[in-house]
């Protein structure tokens, strides 16, 4: 993509003489810099799109990933970034020498810091999956990048610091999510204290019409099969369990400065109405779309400007019905644990978050049933102390702490 | 509500010495002055409402009727405006022997349009009905004042010369019909270039469901039976016949400066989403609410702020579900008509809305059938000469010569 110098041949029809010079094209002072964070997953293959979609745009200048080194090497020769980084070391050795200094390759966590802190690039894109993404993310934000953020695990649990550190280092927050993208749109050009409430849309899941009794012995396989969104297997389970839309709501929370009372979670199973907000006049502002991570993703990484595009565009006649209701939290605990979590404030979250990524790991491997996910996570919310106005360092502690606790259990 | 000179006792606990002294309170500074034409009809009534829901923020200066003095004399001792216009000038003079003095009352055609002339205000709202807006409207424009307009026949038969006068003496245009004050509100904080088009909603009005041969013969009665809008008369007809939506598709033509082809129809019988914007990545910004006026004439008396208020506010779980389909041109010739004069341009849209608000005349007193409404205008637009970029003059001649025409056809 980097564009290569040309020769241009100008004919001046004054002078009657051809003139020949050289030039570096002018796109390439304007093509904005982007790293990558968790490129083989599904937010990652889409900002690929997004920016293939837009030769002159961008410039990939760096991809992380944890370990799918087969996917990645196709994206390296596409894209020539200047580092990759693979968080399992010994995959990264393998690719270091099928890629045979192709481009500079770094292992580890430390890694994936080292290339947020050092590497050249204005736009970081968090779309790595849980608490992992939390380290390069505070690093970015410390240089005042252009933050966009698919990775809501870092706003989950360390929701103010990432924020007030944004605040003091002139970073750029945008959100990747489609709710959050929604919401952030619904925005543009309002004043931001004319907000009276925020209202985030869910699907339900697939398991929106099954009786909590039932809930208990669904399978993965059921779990895995989200009605319309193809997501990864972490989000997928977390849309099941609804405890995505916790953690979209604690997300939203610091995101948009807004308290817990004033977010709203509505269920929309057609998921064509991302999210929206309200304003104290009582008007409400929504954002449509098919469900189709591309758009907020591009958004994101064109913002302010909207771009033209073909992608396919909502017909509503066609769909013809969009249906609403409120959420059944009594069946999905997941979302009540995290209404909770946010209202006690503190290491809360973190713990609940670190809760259900070993919960969830566990039911993907058939080890619990899906009943248990919050049953495990209530188990370390009340065993975990809650340390208030967390540091970094406590943040990490917690999560360490709860998974090593949950870890145990069954 | 014009504020009186207050005497006010302050003392002054060092002197220890009373001290008089009288005072304007400092909020009439800031009060907006409004002038409302057609202030006892559906949209005036409302707008008085808001105005009364914010005191302090605005002062009623003038106040303009067709012949609904009973109604108006209420408003002038709630209100004091400093004049009345009353159109039927037998009623005019009826209502100043019964004012005694209390206001100037300006009478006749000639007295709407010396009232936005000379009268002292910031804020012209424009809600009376049809043709007759005009001439005032252009008045208030000369004087690059803020015009919110519900009287859509404004834009209709002059939306090139309005919205270029507008531009000419930087008079600010803003709309209070509820579609178009929602593509204002979704056109907030974005690029103009970035629309791809716009969504007029419709509701469908009360014979949605009705076959093509049953409109025929549909009673005045079921015409007015509006379901979701309490509106006039003739806009109640306009809505049966979609009319209406023929209408405000001009009108969005030329508040927003877009051409047809990206004006779009959308029936949605529940008229909650007021209206849509598409932008050119596939973004469709929405706004909704519930079908009350209150929310858009504020908006535009506001605007850019949003005040808070305690109407009713929208429960889409309630709700449940929002319904979308193609609007039927073959049914509802109306709209059909109102694109073709679009295309035809000229005098082509007056033509038109002069031979529709005939039209509505006649089958509100019983003179034709509910299906004779297009063909009256049908055989208008065939008949009248079509004028290409009309000047004030040819557009009024063109208003009289049409409505003389369809007067005598039955």
């Amino acid at each position: 993509m980097s564009p290569k110098v040309k020769q241009v041949l100008v004919y001046f029809t004054l002078i009657k003489k051809p003139f020949l010079f050289t030039f570096e094209p002018e796109l390439k002072n304007n093509m904005k810099k982007v790293l990558i964070l968790g490129s083989t997953g599904s937010i990652g293959i889409n900002t690929i799109n997004v920016i293939r979609n837009f030769p002159g745009e961008f410039e990939i200048t760096a991809l992380t990933i944890n370990t799918k080194i087969d996917l990645l090497e196709p994206q390296i020769h596409e894209f020539n970034p200047k580092a990759v980084v693979v968080k399992d070391e010994k995959l990264g050795r393998e690719l270091e020498r099928r890629i045979n200094g192709k481009c500079e390759v770094l292992v580890g966590e430390q890694g994936l810091i080292d290339a947020a802190k050092n590497l050249d690039y204005d736009i970081f894109v968090g779309a790595m999956v849980g608490f992992c993404g939390l380290a390069p993310t505070l690093e970015a934000i410390k240089r005042g990048k252009i933050i966009t953020l698919a990775n809501k695990e870092t706003l989950v649990v360390a929701g103010e610091l990432v924020t007030n550190l944004c605040k003091k280092h002139n970073a750029k927050l945008l959100p990747i999510d489609s709710e959050h993208s929604a919401i952030f749109q619904c925005l543009e050009g309002e004043d931001k204290n004319s907000v009276e409430k925020i209202i985030l849309t869910a699907s339900g899941g697939p398991f929106l019409n099954k009786s909590k009794e039932a809930l208990a012995n669904v399978t993965v396989q059921e779990a895995l099969h989200h009605p319309n969104w193809e997501m990864g297997n972490k989000i997928t389970i977390d849309s099941a369990s609804m405890m995505n839309k916790g953690l979209e709501m604690i997300e939203a929370r610091w995101l948009f400065g807004i308290e817990k009372e004033r977010i709203d979670v509505l269920v929309h199973p057609q998921s064509i109405i991302h999210s929206m907000v309200q304003y104290v006049d009582g008007s409400i502002k929504a954002q449509l779309g098919l469900p189709d991570m591309k758009l907020p993703i591009q958004y994101a990484l064109t913002y302010p400007a909207r771009l033209a595009n073909n992608n396919p565009r909502t017909d509503l006649a066609k769909i013809g019905s969009l249906t609403f209701f409120q959420p059944d939290m009594e069946k999905f605990e997941c979302l009540k644990l995290a209404y909770n979590a946010l209202d006690a404030g503190g290491t809360a979250p973190c713990i609940m978050n670190a809760a259900n990524e070993i919960a969830v790991e566990k039911f993907l491997k058939g080890m619990i049933k899906f009943s248990n996910i919050p049953k495990l996570i209530y188990k370390a919310l009340e065993k975990i102390e809650n340390h208030k106005a967390p540091d970094v360092y406590t943040i990490f502690e917690c999560d360490k702490e709860t998974r090593e606790f949950v870890l145990k259990l069954s």
